[in-house]
């Protein structure tokens, strides 16, 4: 399979196009997310959701580090989500947050994510 | 230098042991947490305040990915913070949480830190 900075800024792509028809060439059927086994679907599911919430999102990537089998990604969102938003009440206010992600790749497709969103940016913003 | 992975195996160690005379081997005088800059001496004050609110601290690298400038690391926490802890009031209950986090390294040292723990882990397990 092609490095994986390649192949991440591919997947990066694909959600910022919400090409969802592709996301299996990047997600395993059996992606876990935090530990919880959410699936292809729920995956998609998940991120259809956040597209809905957030109509401005994009992802941008701020740092990438990768090894043969593991990705690490500091991505940059300045957005506006509608209604509560990591148990804030966002209410369409601009944001800028990151977040620090990790990817477990496994016969070529993202198999386990371990994310974690700095919601101390989204309440301090918000205060 | 040597290569990222031992040097950050060796932070670790320095950090574990609380050797805080050795830190200025792994951090630079300039260092910048989050943006902001703190410096080694504030960096080292952050530290021992940690080292003091959570008695039982221990960082444990659960991934680790690193190029030839920054260091991507997943760590883990299992530990009774006192008081006030990321917003919340733990109390010295134990808590297990992960910190996702990306080193900059430059001239030899760690130069900037951008730091995401998980809160909403810490806000769930003390609801």
């Amino acid at each position: 399979m092609p490095d994986l900075d390649t192949f991440y800024r591919n997947y990066i792509r694909c959600l910022n196009h919400q090409s969802w028809t592709e996301l299996g060439q990047f997600v395993s059927e059996d992606v876990e997310y935090n530990g919880l086994r959410v699936g292809l679907d729920g995956y998609r599911h998940m991120l259809e959701r956040d597209f809905q919430q957030i109509l401005d999102l994009q992802f941008v990537i701020r740092l990438l580090v990768t090894d043969s089998q593991t990705i690490a990604a500091r991505l940059a969102f300045d957005c506006s989500p509608t209604g509560v938003f990591q148990g804030v009440a966002v209410d369409g206010r601009r944001l800028h947050f990151c977040e620090n992600v990790f990817y477990e790749v496994s016969s070529g497709r993202i198999a386990q994510v371990w994310s974690v969103i700095d919601k101390t940016a989204v309440e301090m913003q918000m205060a």
